[in-house]
C-alpha cells in the first residue's frame, strides 16, 4: 500500500510545529521546511527508530485531529511525540528479534500503513464496545480496552490476562470477607444512642478508594446530548464508572484491564511505565510500600541518583549499558539482555512469572495463587483466602514448591549480572527467613485476637473488621508485616523493616493487643505486677 | 537613559567569571574576554530572554558586590544566574501581550535601566522599612516585603495581599480557638502530682513550629555592632522572628506575605515556584497531604517521570508543548496557554480564586471565606469558625453557590485541555461527593466526643484540645478526612484515600473513640457481648 | 614504569565498546578506532579528569574481566565508568592541592601505573583478610574493608575510623540496654496462656533489621565447591553475615565499616555520595527523619528543583559556582571552597567533626560523645547512657562547651556563604532552644513513665521496652523529639516540627501516657470531670 494513497494523509513529526488548529492540513510548502527540522531533529537527537521521517496519518485520524487538536492539545501533543505517531506498524513489523515491540504475528492491512492515530484506536473493534457512538459521521468508543491493544501487543495482552492485576476488580468485589473489610472501612456513619450505624458506601465514594487502583466496572448508562464549542449539539454515551484506570477496570467489551494504569495515556511510554513513580500510584504503601521501600533501598539511592544518565526507551533494554540499577519494571516486567546481547529474562506482562511468594494483602504470606481469578479460592474452613486462620496453606488453589524454584530463578536471573551466587543467596535465604518470622508474628496477633473474640470481648461474627481492637489486628497483617517483607524482598532494610512501619510497629501492636485484652479481663482494672 | 552614563557600570553575565574577589570591577581587557565567553553561552544555551548581553548595574549595588560576592558567593550567585541580573526593568517593560512579567504600569525611572540588583531592592522605599540602617554610606533593609516586590509587579502583589496565605499570621494568632489549639501542640511541660502542666510556648518554638509556614511578625528590637571580616566594625538592626519565609510573615514595612516563600532567595526563580517541590515545603502532610497526594497521582507521575524535558521558564505556559501534566502552580497560581496561544487561564496570586471548596484546616470542609481575614467570621455559636460543630455553614462569611461555580470553572478550564468533559464531571461530582461524606465522617466523630464531654469523661471548657481521646477526635477532621478530600480532589485517590491516613484511618478512629468512651461507661470495665 | 611495561594490557576507556565476552584483549586495530571514540567522546563530553585517555590495567585485573564482564556486566560497566578505571594513582598523585583526591602520601608501586582495576582491591593485603581464597590461580578476597581502601586514601580511611559510624555495629551489639531495645523489637514471638513469650531473633533477621544500617559481624564459616558457567567447578567461601554494606560492619580484617555504604560498589562515585538519596537509606525515619525532613525544607527545595544544573564531580566543591544549596554531604562532610578558591570548610569523613550536638536515639539530646565507641559511657546510675533518666548528662565522657563551640562554628563555616551572621545566629538560638525544649517534654514523659513503673502498672526491670505503655514513652523520644529537633537543625520547619510526627505527636503522646495511668488507677474506671 502506496503510503500516499487515498485514505492517508501525512503528519510531518513536528510535535511543536504540527497546527492542527488551522482545521486543515500543512500546505506543501510548508511541509518541505517541517520536514528539514524533523531531519534535523532525527539528526540531533538520534530519533533513531522511526525507519522514516514521514509517517502517514488515516483521513479519519486526520478529521479527529482537525477539532481535538485545539481542543485538546495536552492529549494530541502527547500523541505527537509518542512512537505511535512516529512508526507505523508495519515499520515495527520489520524489526526482528529483541527489539521489536509489536508482538502480534501481524496487525489488519488498513493499519498497517498509517500511525497509530486517534481512529485507530478509538473507531478499532466497534462492535465489541457498548459505548461505540456515533461521532462527526465516525462510529468511535470512549474507552479504549486491552482487547484493543492487544491487535498489535497481542503476546502482551494475552499474558495481561492471567496477571492477577487484571482480576483486580473481581478479587475484590466477589470475595465475600474482603467485602465486609472494605464495607467497614469505605461505610457512611450514621451515630445514633452511642451506636455507629454503617451504611453502604455509593459508588462515588467506592470510584475513588478501593476501586481507584483495582478498577471500577464500566457500564453504558444511557447517552445525552451536549453543546460543544468545536462542533455545536453532540450525542455522547454516559458511562458508569468513569473516568477510571485501575488496572483491573472491567470494560465495556468485557475485557479486563488498562494499559493506560502504567502506559499513561496519550503518550503509551515505555519510559514512563519502567520508572518506578508510575508503580508509586498504587503500591505507596503502608499496604504494599514497595515505592518507598525502593526509594530507600541500594537500588533507588542508584536510581535517583544516576538515572538521568540512563536510556530508558532502549529496546532491549540492556544492563550495565542503558540502566545500572533495577526498577520496579527491570525485576518485574521488562525483558533485559546482557552486554552480549544475550537474553536474561524474558519479558513478562504476567507479573508473578518471577514471584513465587504473594506477600501483601492477606494474614500470612503464602506461596502464589495458581490461578488469577482468587476470588474461587477457599481455604481448609470454606473461607475464600489461601490460607487458615492458623496459618496454614490453601495449597490445593497455590503454585507448588517446583513452580516457586521456576519463578524464583526467573527473578533472580537479573540479579545475578552484578551480584554473585553467595550474595543472592544470602538474600534470599533472609527473605524465605522473613516470610516465616513475620507469618509466625502475625499468627500471634491472630491467637490473641481469637482469645478476645472467644472470650466475648469482641465478636466475630458480623465482620472480623468492625471493632476498634480488630483494627489493631488487621494493622499486623495489612501494614507491619507487610512493610517488612517488602523490606527484605527489595533489600531496603533500615528503616522499612523495624523504625517505619516495621517490627517496632509490629511489636508494639502484639503488646497492645495484649494490653487490651488483660484490661478487659481484670474487673477491677488494677493489675499491679 | 545610556547604560554607560555615570551612575552605572557593566555587568558582564557571565557567573563563573564575575570576580567580585577583587575588590573592583574587571578591568576592560578581561572584560572583553568575559563578553566573548558571555556571548558563546548566550549562543550555546540559548540565554535569549535577555535583549542584550550586557545589562548595566548601578553605582549602589556595584559598590555591593564589592563585598558581598566575597561573603556571600552563594546569594550572589543565585542572583547572577538570576532574571533580575539579566534584563532591565525598561526591557522587561517593552515586552507584549501575556509574555510581559513586570506588571506595573511602569516602575520609577532611577530602575529602569539597571539590573534589579542587591541595592534596587534593599535601598527601596527606605521610609517605609522600620529597620533601615546606615551601611557604608548606604542606607538598607534588611527584610524585603511584597510590598517591595510590588513596585514592578503590581498585580501579584495586589492579588497577594487578598490571598488567604497573606493572612496566614493573623489568622492564627487571631483567633482565639485556634490558640487554643497551638498552645496544647507547642507549650511547654512540667509534670508534678500526676498532672501535666502547661506554659506558653516561647517565640524560638513558635517560630520554627506552626509560624515557620505562617509566618513571623517581625519587629525591630534595637542595634549591635558586629566585627565584620570585610569592613570592620558595623552596625546592624536586631529583628525578633528572624529569620522567616513564611506565607503570612508581618514584614517591618506592616504588609503581609514573603515572595520569598515560593520564589526562593535571590534566584526569584518562575521555574522553582512552578515545581512542586516549593508546595511541599508546608503541604507535605498529614494536615495538607497536597505534595505526597500529587507525588501519587497519575499527573506526579507524568511530571516525575518527564519533566526533565519540560520547559519551566516560558512565559506564557504553554499546555502540551512547554509541559504535558499540571503540577500544584498550573491548576492554582500560573497563566496557561493553548497551543494556538489562547489563555485558558489568567495568572493569578491570589490562589483561591480557582479554589471554590476550602477542604482542610477545620472540623467541616467548607465553602471558601469571602474574605482573606478569617479571623472575622463567627459561627451561629459565636466562635471564630466557618461552620458550627454540627457541621452549618456560617454562610455569612462564605461565598455563595454563584461565586462557587465562577471558580470551579476557573479551575476545570486547564482539566478540558487534556480530558473530556464528562471526564471532568465525573471527577468532579465524586470531589463533592467526597466533600460531603467526608462532612459526615467527622460529624459522627463529633457527635462521640460531644456524648464524651456531656457525660464528663472530657472536659470541653478549658480546650477541646488538651486530652488524649480530644487529640484522636481532632486527627479525624485535621488529618484522616482532609487526606481523603486532596486525594479525591487531585485524583490522587488509592493509599492516600485509604490505607495511607485515610479511610482506613478515618474508620478506624471512630472505632476508637467509640470503644474508649464504653471502656468509661461501664463500671465493670468488662462489656461481653 | 613504562604503562606498556610487561605486566599489564592496556584498557581504552569505551564502556560499550569493550568486549570482554572474547576472552581475549582488543586487536591493535580495533584499538584505533576505539581509542579515537574515546578522544571523541573525552572532547564531547569533557572527561577532562584523566590525564590520559589511556588507562593501563593490570594483568591480574585483565583475567577477572575476562570473565567478569560477562558475568558481572552490571557491576563491570559501573566500574568502567568510574574514575577508578580512568586514572592511575600516579596520575592522581601527581594533582596538587585540594583537588587531589588520593590522600595517601603514596601508594604502592606496583599500583601506581595501573586502573585500579578488580584485583587492585581485591588481592590487597590477602593476609589481612580471613576469607582470602585461591580463584583461578589468583589470591582474592570477597569483602573489601576500610583499611583496603585506606592505601589510597588514608586520611578518609583514618578520619572514618574515629567516625561513630564505623562503630556503629559495637555501639549496638555491646550495650546492654540497647540489647534489651532490639531483642523487644525483632524477637520472635509464642503465644501461650495469654502471654507473649519472646524467643531471640535469628542471624538473618538481625541482618536485614537494625544491623542493615548498623552493620553486620562478617565471619568466615567454610567453604564450598560451586559449578560455575564460565570456569567449571571452583571454591569460594562462606561468609556469614554476608550481604552487608552497614556502616559499621565488622569486616574480615577486623577493620569497622563500608566505604560502599555511601560510594555503592563498584562505580564509588563522589556525585552519589554528595546527593541526598544516598543518606536516606538509613536516615529517612521516623528513628532519624533527616531525609523527609531535608526534602522539605528550603535546601531540598532548591536541590530538587535545580540541582539537575548543578556539577556533583567537582573537587574542591565551590559554592554557588558548583551548587546553590547544601546537600548532607555539604554541611557534614565535603570540602567546601568559595568562588576565590578560599577553604570554607575542610573535608573530613568523620562527621560529627561539625557536630556539637547529639539529637537522637536516646531519651535527652546532649553533647557529643568524645570517643566513637559510645559502649563505655556510663551515666551516674552505671547504665551504658550519655544521660540520667532524669536528662543529667554523663559529662566525662561527652565533649565539653570550648570543643562545641568549635564544631558549631565548623557547621557555620558554610552557612555564613549565604546567610548573614544574624541569620545564623538567629537559627542557632532557635535550635538549641529545640534541644532545651525537646528534653523537657522528654523528662515529662519519663517522669510519667516512672509514676507508672513505680505504681506497678508496668515493671521496669526486665526491660523497660516490652509493654505497650513502655512503647509510648519510647515514642516520645525515640521519634517525635528527633523529628521536631531535626527539623530544627535543617531548617524544615512547618509539617515536620507540628503535623509529621512533630510536636503534635508528642503533645499527644503525653496526653494519652497520663490518660491510661489515670484509667489503670482508678479502681471503677470511671474518671468524671
Amino acid at each position: 500500500m502506496d503510503p500516499k494513497s487515498a485514505g492517508s494523509r501525512y503528519l510531518h513529526i513536528s510535535g511543536i510545529f504540527y497546527h492542527g488548529g488551522s482545521k486543515r492540513l500543512l500546505q506543501e510548502s510548508t511541509m518541505t521546511k517541517v520536514a528539514l527540522v524533523v531531519l534535523i531533529l532525527v539528526g540531533v537527537f538520534g530519533i533513531g527508530t522511526a525507519r522514516s521521517a514521514e509517517v502517514a496519518i488515516s483521513e479519519a485520524t486526520a478529521a479527529c485531529l482537525d477539532c481535538h487538536s485545539i481542543v485538546h492539545p495536552g492529549i494530541v501533543n502527547d500523541w505527537q511525540n509518542s512512537l505511535h505517531a512516529k512508526i507505523t506498524p508495519q515499520e515495527a513489523l520489520a524489526v526482528k528479534g529483541v527489539a521489536r515491540k509489536v508482538s502480534s504475528a501481524t496487525v489488519p492491512e488498513n493499519l498497517q500503513n498509517v500511525a497509530v492515530g486517534c481512529a485507530e484506536c478509538h473507531m478499532l473493534r466497534p462492535e465489541a464496545h457498548t459505548d461505540t457512538f456515533d461521532h462527526n459521521d465516525y462510529r468511535i468508543h470512549v474507552v479504549i480496552s486491552p482487547d484493543d491493544c492487544k491487535v498489535c501487543h497481542a503476546i502482551e495482552g494475552e499474558q495481561y490476562s492471567k496477571n492477577i492485576m487484571a482480576h483486580a476488580y473481581g478479587n475484590l468485589a466477589d470475595n465475600a470477607l474482603f467485602q465486609k473489610l472494605e464495607h467497614s472501612i469505605l461505610a457512611g456513619t450514621r451515630y445514633q444512642d452511642t451506636k455507629i450505624n454503617l451504611a453502604p458506601a455509593n459508588n462515588a465514594t467506592k470510584a475513588e478508594a478501593c476501586y481507584y487502583c483495582h478498577g471500577t466496572r464500566l457500564e453504558l448508562s444511557g447517552y445525552e446530548t451536549r453543546d460543544t464549542d468545536a462542533a455545536g449539539e453532540l450525542k455522547f454515551p454516559i458511562i458508569k464508572g468513569w473516568p477510571n484506570q485501575g488496572v483491573g477496570r472491567i470494560n465495556l467489551d468485557g475485557s479486563m484491564g488498562a494499559c493506560s494504569a502504567c502506559h499513561s495515556r496519550h503518550a503509551f511510554s515505555i519510559e514512563m511505565a519502567r520508572k518506578p513513580y508510575t508503580c508509586q500510584e498504587c503500591h505507596v504503601g503502608p499496604d504494599v510500600p514497595a515505592f518507598k521501600i525502593y526509594e530507600a533501598s541500594k537500588h533507588g539511592n542508584i536510581f535517583a541518583a544516576m538515572h538521568s544518565s540512563w536510556d530508558f526507551t532502549a529496546v532491549p533494554w540492556t544492563i550495565g549499558k542503558d540502566f545500572n540499577a533495577p526498577t520496579c519494571a527491570a525485576c518485574h516486567i521488562s525483558l533485559l539482555v546482557n552486554t552480549d546481547e544475550e537474553v536474561v529474562v524474558e519479558r513478562t506482562h504476567q507479573v508473578n512469572n518471577r514471584l513465587p511468594w504473594r506477600i501483601f494483602g492477606l494474614i500470612y504470606a503464602h506461596p502464589h495463587p495458581q490461578k488469577p481469578d482468587t476470588s474461587i479460592i477457599r481455604n481448609k474452613d470454606d473461607l475464600p483466602l489461601p490460607t487458615d486462620f492458623d496459618g496454614g496453606f490453601a495449597t490445593t488453589y497455590l503454585i507448588d514448591e517446583k513452580e516457586r524454584e521456576v519463578r524464583k530463578q526467573a527473578m533472580q536471573a537479573s540479579c545475578l549480572n552484578c551480584h554473585d551466587s553467595s550474595w543472592v543467596r544470602g538474600h534470599w535465604q533472609r527473605f524465605e527467613n522473613t516470610i516465616r518470622e513475620t507469618n509466625g508474628a502475625t499468627r500471634t496477633a491472630t491467637l490473641i485476637m481469637e482469645d478476645i473474640w472467644r472470650n466475648g470481648f469482641a465478636d466475630k461474627k458480623g465482620s472480623p473488621y468492625n471493632e476498634a481492637i480488630e483494627r489493631q489486628w488487621s494493622d499486623t497483617w495489612l501494614f507491619y508485616s507487610n512493610s517488612i517483607r517488602f523490606a527484605s524482598a527489595m533489600a531496603g532494610g533500615g528503616d522499612y523493616s523495624v523504625f517505619a512501619g516495621g517490627r517496632y510497629h509490629l511489636s508494639k501492636t502484639l503488646l497492645e493487643l495484649s494490653d487490651w485484652f488483660e484490661m478487659r479481663k481484670k474487673p477491677d482494672s488494677v493489675t499491679k505486677k
